[in-house]
């Protein structure tokens, strides 16, 4: 059995596991600094970000995590930042309905655009999103300081 | 005379004028579908985002628009949305004041790392960032859905 639901106070072990997991397959899981009692801090308490958990059989499998954003050309959008179903899991629809409730929760919050971005070697997301019609734009560089 | 200050209401045509510049010269004019009254909502009264604006002899000549941001990896982070100085106010030290303000104000925020995007053709934006010793980062695909 499948089900999708928000993620809720409680949530954040399981969720923190999941983005270790996800930061692994990235090839970067020295970058993970951030703990599980800050995410539930910055989800529940200051309301920075908003997850949705999907659970088979009750066990918390996948997640995709987001908050509002900004664009000065089309006005409040959605950035899906991390989107994620554990591999043993895989090619049972999990991604897809996950991927549809964070569309849906976009279009129902009256956003503009929704974004997130994909590592230019992750053949099996970029299929993922180009079978889902989105624009992928391989145009930009990111920027970035550390504090 | 040039100095820095927080946008207040009344900027926003201003600051506008100025995005719908930035567009242009991003050869994506025809992607704005913000207005100037929108701008002024989501920065003062919604409060999605914030804006810094750089003045040479009381006209607006450049602006930064930032929000508040999340990486699962870091925690909180801001993102630099839109960084722009008037092309004929240029070499002037106003990109310098502006974006050394916003670094400032990520710091007084305390958030663990500051994002943006340049285009990958934008030599002179690129040199300007890697002067200032940014990670610059191109192994990340843009992913859209318009609404």
């Amino acid at each position: 059995m499948i089900s999708i639901r928000q993620a809720v106070p409680g949530d954040e072990k399981a969720i923190f596991y999941l983005i270790k997991e996800l930061a692994l397959f990235e090839k970067a899981p020295e970058q993970v600094t951030n703990t599980a009692s800050q995410l539930a801090k910055d989800l529940f308490e200051d309301c920075i970000c908003e997850a949705i958990v999907s659970e088979l059989n009750n066990e918390i499998v996948g997640f995709a995590l987001y908050y509002t954003s900004y664009s000065t050309w089309k006005g409040r959008c959605l950035y899906l930042e991390d989107f994620y179903v554990k591999e043993e899991h895989r090619n049972k629809g999990i991604g897809s309905l996950l991927f549809d409730k964070v569309v849906q929760i976009a279009k129902e919050k009256g956003v503009k655009r929704m974004d997130w971005q994909v590592l230019e070697w992750n053949k099996t997301a970029i299929d993922f999103y180009t079978a889902r019609k989105a624009i992928l734009d391989p145009e930009w560089i990111n920027g970035r300081y550390f504090f």
